[in-house]
């Protein structure tokens, strides 16, 4: 199969404790990411869908953020107890997690009401 | 603008010296992802087009390996010297650089010509 039929990124990114913006993988462990992982190889999707780590995608108040590809549906706030969820009714089902999907008013927005001002 | 236009994902993979598949990065210094952030900055794109570094795309052999979203179009070999092409051929004129867009036969594919087999 020559393209990846969804492409999952997770954003990896660290900064400081306190920084304003927050980040989505404070501890650097990328549970999230090898969690999604691991449940897309128990569900056969190994060759079809793969979950990669990300640099940041930006979207730092609403993390921990993903995107799928090459749908582009945003997710932000996305926990493990998400993953199955996730790949059960967007990835194997076509039904995005609408609970999870970060609203157009938020996304890429450097006025998102959730994005604090700089000092 | 609520989602990216194209959204590049630059492999930063590194694998041991000798690796039999390789890696994108080796060194791990993300110079081919920092050059198209800065090219997409001086170009105004910044706000509409992402570069971010990924984990292991899984096109080791072909590397260093990019893929842009939402087209989904695998680029492989590439060189700092091909981001201002890729850039303006691309992203901006909306044409692929085909001399470097992964073969159907390579991607995705345990059988490509260029995956040496498993001792």
């Amino acid at each position: 199969m020559p393209k990846f039929e969804h492409h999952i990124f997770v954003c990896g990114n660290q900064r400081p404790a306190g920084h304003p913006r927050g980040c989505c993988d404070p501890r650097g462990e990328a549970k999230l990411q090898k969690l999604f992982k691991q449940k897309l190889a128990e569900r056969g999707l190994k060759a079809t869908v793969r979950a990669n780590q990300s640099g940041c995608l930006d979207q730092c108040e609403h993390g921990p953020n993903i995107v799928v590809y090459p749908e582009a549906v945003w997710y932000g706030r996305v926990t493990e107890a998400d993953v199955d969820e996730i790949i059960d009714s967007h990835i194997v089902g076509g039904k995005p997690v609408e609970r999870l999907v970060l609203a157009p008013a938020c996304l890429n927005t450097a006025t998102c009401e959730h994005r604090k001002p700089k000092d």
